[in-house]
Order: C-alpha cells, then sequence, then structure tokens
C-alpha cells in the first residue's frame, strides 16, 4: 500500500497503472461503512485508491470543522488490512492553492434536506469530488447510501457534465440497535449514543407503515415525527419524504420514495435514510 | 473527415484513436481566427476534433442567440480543406437534456470586463468547455486570443478543478484595417464596418504610448477613450487597463497588461485586446 501525500506524485503513480481504477472518497476516521466500500471497491477493479481529505469547502462557518474527528494512523492501519493500492493524502493547500475560485454548482437537488440545512455544502462536496475525479481518473468511485442526497447530487453532476465515472453506491452499515455508522457518532455520549437509535426506530415505523400500505407521505412524516418526540435527547431538523431522483417533497409514494431525517441528538447532528421501494 | 452529431457515437470513435487529441471548440460561422487555431491543432496532435455549438447557456436574455450567424454548410467545407478529422456538431438536446442543472462557476477573473457586461456568461462558457473536455478527453484545447477573459476563465478553471488539458491561445487574427475576425462582424453595414476599426485604432495609441514609456493606466485609458469618441458609431462599453492574469484594474502598468474594450458599434457590439508586455 502507498501512501501519497502530493497530487503529482499520485498522477505519477497511477499513470503506471493500466487496470480499471476504483476511488473511494472518505473524510478519514474510518468505520465498517467506508471499509464496506474498500471492499467492493477492490473486488471491482484491478487498483483500487482510497482519499482521506477533511474537506474545509463542504463545512458551514458554524459547523465541526475544527472538531471533526481524525486518526490518520488508525486509518492506514485498517487501509493496509484491506490491501488498498493507495492512500492519498492531500494537504489543503495543495486542494485549494492560494486564489482558489472555481466551484461545481448542482442546483435543485442541492435545494433542500441536507442543502437546506447546510449552505454551500453541496457546492464543497460537488467541487472536491470533481477534483479528485480529474486527479484519479477512476473508472468506478464508491460512495455510502448514508449520505443519500450527497449520491444524489454527484450522479447529477456526473450525468449534467459527461463524467464518464461510474457511481457505485454501498449500503448503510448499522450497529446492532440500527444507528447508522459514521465518524460523528463519535461525538456522542453514553446517554445520546442511547437515545441516538431513534432515527432507525422513526425510519422502520414508516417503512412498516408503507409495506401495509400506507402511502400517504403526511400520515408517515407524523409517524416519523411522533417517535423522534418521545425521545427526550432528540430534536428533529427535518423529516422527508421525497421523490428519490428529484428529491422532491411527496404527498402520495407512487414510485421509489426516500424517507430521510436529520435530528440532532444533544449538540450531535445526525442524518439517515431509507428507500421506500 | 467524419461528422458526428451525439456524444456517444464521438466518444465511442475517439475511443480508437491512439495518438494526441487537439480540440478547438467552436460556435461555427468560421473565419481564419478559427482556422488558424485548426491549422495549430493539426500541427501539434495526431487526432483533431473541432466542435460547433451555439451554445444557447452563454447567452443573456437579450442578447443575440436568436440572430447568432450559422452556416453549417460553409463551415464543413472549410474544415474538410484543413483536413480536420472529426467535426462535433450536437444538438441543443443533447448537451442540455431536460433537467440539466449544473454549473461551473470561475469567481473573481469574471467579475469584470465581459463578465460585468454578460451576467451569466461565463458560467455559461465554463460549463460548455467542461462539457466538451469531458467528451472529448483532449489533450489540447485551442481558443482565440481574441476573447482574452474568455482565455483567462478556461485556464482558471483547468488549474482549479485539476483537469489535465493545455490550453494553447493562438494570436487575433486581423482585416487589414485592424478589425479582428469575429463572427459577430457579418452583423455590420457597410459604414459601421469602416468604423469598427476605431478598436484596433485605440489599443494600438495605447501601445504606442506605453512603449514610450507611459505607465500611467488612467492616462492610456483617456486616450483609448477619446480615439473612440471621435468615431460617431462607436459607443464604449469599457474600455480597461488591468493585470493580465488575476484581470483585476492597473492603475500603473509594472507587469504583463491586458488593454482591452467592449464598444457598441451601431447595435452590434464587438471586443478587442492587446497585452502590453
Amino acid at each position: 500500500m502507498k501512501i501519497i501525500e502530493t497530487i503529482p506524485e499520485l498522477r505519477q503513480a497511477l499513470a503506471k497503472e493500466s487496470g480499471n481504477i476504483g476511488l473511494v472518497p472518505t473524510m478519514g476516521y474510518l468505520h465498517e461503512g467506508h471499509l464496506s466500500l474498500v471492499r467492493m471497491a477492490r473486488r471491482e477493479n484491478e487498483c483500487t485508491v482510497v482519499s482521506i481529505f477533511v474537506n474545509p469547502m463542504q463545512f458551514g462557518a458554524n459547523e465541526d470543522l475544527s472538531s471533526y474527528p481524525r486518526d490518520t494512523s488508525r486509518d492506514l492501519k485498517l487501509l493496509e488490512i484491506e490491501e488498498v493500492d493507495y492512500v492519498f493524502i492531500p494537504a489543503v493547500s495543495d486542494m485549494y492553492p492560494t486564489g482558489f475560485s472555481t466551484w461545481v454548482e448542482v442546483e435543485r437537488v442541492t435545494e433542500r434536506l441536507e442543502g437546506a440545512s447546510r449552505p454551500g455544502h453541496f457546492r464543497g462536496v460537488a467541487t472536491v469530488v470533481q477534483k479528485l475525479f480529474h486527479i484519479v481518473e477512476p473508472n468506478r468511485a464508491y460512495f455510502g447510501q448514508k449520505d443519500a442526497q450527497q449520491a444524489v447530487v454527484i450522479k447529477k453532476m456526473v450525468l449534467d457534465l459527461n463524467m464518464y465515472i461510474d457511481i457505485v453506491l454501498g449500503a448503510t452499515i448499522r450497529e446492532s440497535d440500527g444507528l447508522a455508522l459514521s465518524s460523528r457518532n463519535s461525538y456522542l455520549n453514553s446517554e445520546e449514543r442511547k437515545a441516538a437509535s431513534v432515527l432507525y426506530r422513526a425510519l422502520t415505523t414508516a417503512k412498516q407503515m408503507w409495506q401495509q400500505g400506507e402511502c400517504d407521505a403526511g400520515r408517515l412524516k407524523d409517524e416519523m415525527r411522533s417517535v423522534i418526540q418521545r425521545e427526550p435527547l432528540a430534536e428533529i431538523n427535518y423529516v422527508s419524504i421525497a421523490d428519490s431522483n428529484t428529491l422532491e417533497e411527496l404527498s402520495k409514494i407512487d414510485g421509489p420514495a426516500l424517507a430521510s431525517l436529520a435530528v440532532n441528538i444533544g449538540s450531535t447532528r445526525l442524518i439517515d435514510n431509507f428507500i421506500l421501494e
């Protein structure tokens, strides 16, 4: 496994690779969710590149950039075990040199949900992902379904801008009580950790109602909200049932729908989703 | 010479090319300026692609999209003579399918000059050029120095977004009286055509003053303005002397400077520039 810290060194190394390249972009502090993507990339490509880059451009001014958890030496041990070919750990000043001023803006699908709660977030995501795509020139790139809107945004960017890269999504990996794995779960104290399963419980309730024939999105959302409201440490940011492609809010479910929510548990903001299809 | 009208067909054809690819993006109605770029591309690459696409996204609501001159059959004859390998003429609906919503925004260098006069213009330019770059994957792409700010914007996009494409600029080609070739010159009646050389005369005056040691940008611009004001059919849009990289307006010239101007001749808006270096 080669650890590479500069863009020209990575370009030079990858120029010697002849087979398909799989890219797993991450912000580090890796968990089983990331590792499941790495294993998919390893299976499907001759060469696997994992990037570790806490992208400042996707954090808002009042968000957790400075406290975002980092443990590169642990990350490298985990990736070594997975027999990753290249780990790319660029410096912020290499990705965004002084005077950097170009952005990729995906409109519409970024307006709601995370985009509404986190202005500028998806501009930062789309821009850094496009840069990584240009640097690595992967055949396939791997993202987690847990960040459902991010996946929609990246697929839209790739489609609209004619980027010939397969976007592969990996299923959300969960703890035994259903909590979706996230690097931000490390912010939770033990009481909050117990409460955090409320996101999964709310989604499960909605899914069961839907499986039993309830197609009225308003009723499903009411029920999700009441599950969350019974949890004293939880505060709802949003609860949504949207078209899974356009992310437009639905009143009635009559095609693939994305049930998603953002909930504050204490001071930690968590997100989760189910696809109803 | 192969004429290709769809993106998948072009991708398929180019996949069989093994040498370097040179791309000359145009909006058609070709003149010697375009052809000089085509000849550069032919000299420097094994395979030359010329695109003809009047990009609606770079025209403002009150601009000349509907009247923009077009003559594809003449363009094809000219390109045939130059022994171009591929001419790519996509439909608007292929480049911008329903629901298209992703943009490349180059900030700062787009704020002034053409960017200030034509809001959204460079967003449209950067987006279509990026799409063409992804579709064609050229090693080199060729643009005219006549659109000086466009060249700065595209170089900045390529730099900021890690696109590994050489941007090659071709010198402005001029009529015998100095008028820079432009497809929009076809809008001029014979009286306006005579008046149109005023852009070149103003730039020449500024260059001569600078060569004689005048470094005060204000004085150079005053002189350019007075040359133009003596021409009754001309109305100044802007006159600028700017840093040739940042496009920030200069008060004193102490490095490479871009002297540029936009002037209405009757109802036709023309631009031109000299680099002072």
